[in-house]
């Protein structure tokens, strides 16, 4: 171990972007979660801290997302070191936003910085999946654009099974999430087990037109097409409060589409320009307002480089 | 009718490109079907002679594709008048290179031909999947191609659901048809009727490494995700003759990936240069060969432009 501490920043990140359940994903620029790391003469990776959760998140070191990423860098690194983490969590829980893979990319970006960064990013990547995996399965769809940033296609879990797609440069986004909790857990088990052969169709045909348009970079296109989800919306809609209701305040002020982010409940909204996103936010927010529900709202834009060092001291 | 004959060439299209079941394709410069229209005193489109179908091909006004086609542009043009059609068959029936698709597109520009041109190919659109639906379903997967040429995306029946895709460069492409017969019908029934969540998402993955690779031009990538198919193959392998055998010998002469055009029994492999297309095709050939089977083998490239009016005497 080379340095006395570490820390790092990872990325709230969007996944699935509606149609592409599973695959697709972007970064944000912000809000992210902050982990710092310090030696520890115990060894393996041990929780000191966590700041932000609310008490809510696990401490032991098999549950804890961050824990077990930090756990897999130092097997991948053969060291028998130990490490302590300081957990910033910035981003809400079970909100949609990529929570457990950001805290998961963070520490392994950190326990990587504090050994002077040996490995790249991509070879992080099997030890962010293994935190991802301690809370949400398996999946890369949000791992990937939280360690690499931009937006991401995710055929599968290995490096090269990622794609990065361009990011349309008039891509404004806003997105809303209400203070309600929906466990990914809950949003998984509601979805069916099997589609019709037409609808699968029915669903290529959509993800073909998000990449077709991701990559001509026409914003109106890219909702419509987000949009165009015949199974997993229909499936989750009924656990996102006012999903309706927010649709319409986004569209007549000027979203082209909106989506729920990950497994909700925040949604995302997509448009063209700066100031229209900002109106978007504020609409989403006053739908919430209006019915008692306490909600953050904000405009964003995709981050193009995901999670970073922030400090190393030696 | 302003004119007293009108000839037009529709190409063989080469629809699904694997893993784009239904919803992607492609135009041929060449083979392609050819139909010659002339007034005639009966009212309605009917057909006067057909040659290359081996006297396969319906007569009957309402069960013939082209004939379908040129009623359909004789309805939206409201015209009373009667159309003779002379079909000449160059592609192969039932072999999964949209001639049925070919016949109608072929019949349509030519009857548009014969009043003086006065639909664009837009609104032809309709017409030509009418013709297309008397044989094999309201699909737009060939006829798009064909009409408009390129590479599409038809994300539905409309025009405004179909997308142009980029021709990637360096696609070149190897096709060669066995002398067997896999009815469109046949090809269907076989498919599944619904599949599991995991299937589709792995499907969708697919589709989008498939529009990634063509917009970046990536032939080794494209073949790769063209292949990427755990539904449509699976249940269609056993009706082609020596998928299996074809497709190591594409890929052994530098083939990128194989699969079944259509619904077979054409193949159709990628490569990135045109001595490795003849190579590929030359190979797929010899094992039909050496097995005792008859085919037809040759390369090609995607044709930008779709159908066109040949001859038009006044």
């Amino acid at each position: 171990m080379v340095n006395s501490s570490a820390e790092a920043f990872a990325p709230a990140t969007v996944a699935n972007l509606g149609v592409g359940f599973d695959i697709l994903g972007l970064a944000l620029s912000e809000p992210g979660d902050v982990v710092r790391v310090e030696p520890l003469e115990q060894t393996g990776a041990h929780i000191l801290d966590i700041q932000g959760d609310g008490g809510k998140l696990p401490r032991e070191s098999h549950k804890n997302t961050a824990c077990v990423a930090a756990n897999s860098v130092l097997e991948l690194l053969g060291s028998s070191h130990g490490v302590g983490i300081h957990l910033e969590k910035r981003l809400p829980l079970a909100s949609g936003l990529g929570s457990s893979a950001a805290s998961a990319v963070a520490a392994a970006v950190a326990v990587n910085a504090l050994f002077g960064t040996p490995l790249s990013l991509i070879e992080l990547l099997p030890a962010c999946l293994d935190g991802e995996a301690a809370v949400s399965g398996y999946h890369a769809d949000n791992v990937a654009p939280c360690l690499f940033g931009g937006i991401t296609l995710s055929a599968g879990v290995s490096a090269e099974q990622i794609y990065p797609i361009p990011i349309p440069d008039r891509l404004h986004l806003s997105l809303v999430t209400p203070d309600v909790e929906v466990p990914t857990a809950t949003a998984r088990a509601v979805l069916p087990h099997s589609v019709t052969l037409r609808q699968m169709v029915a669903q290529t045909a959509a993800v073909a037109r998000v990449m077709n348009a991701l990559y001509r970079g026409d914003i109106e296109a890219l909702g419509a097409a987000m949009e165009a989800d015949g199974v997993v919306e229909p499936a989750r809609a009924h656990l996102m409060p006012l999903l309706k209701e927010v649709r319409t305040a986004a569209k007549q002020n000027g979203a082209f589409g909106l989506v729920i982010s990950g497994a909700g409940p925040t949604l995302l909204a997509v448009c063209d320009e700066e100031v229209t996103a900002q109106k978007i936010a504020s609409a989403m927010q006053m739908v919430y307002n209006d019915a008692g529900i306490a909600c953050i709202a904000r405009h964003a834009r995709v981050a193009s480089s995901g999670a970073r060092i922030l400090h190393v001291t030696s």
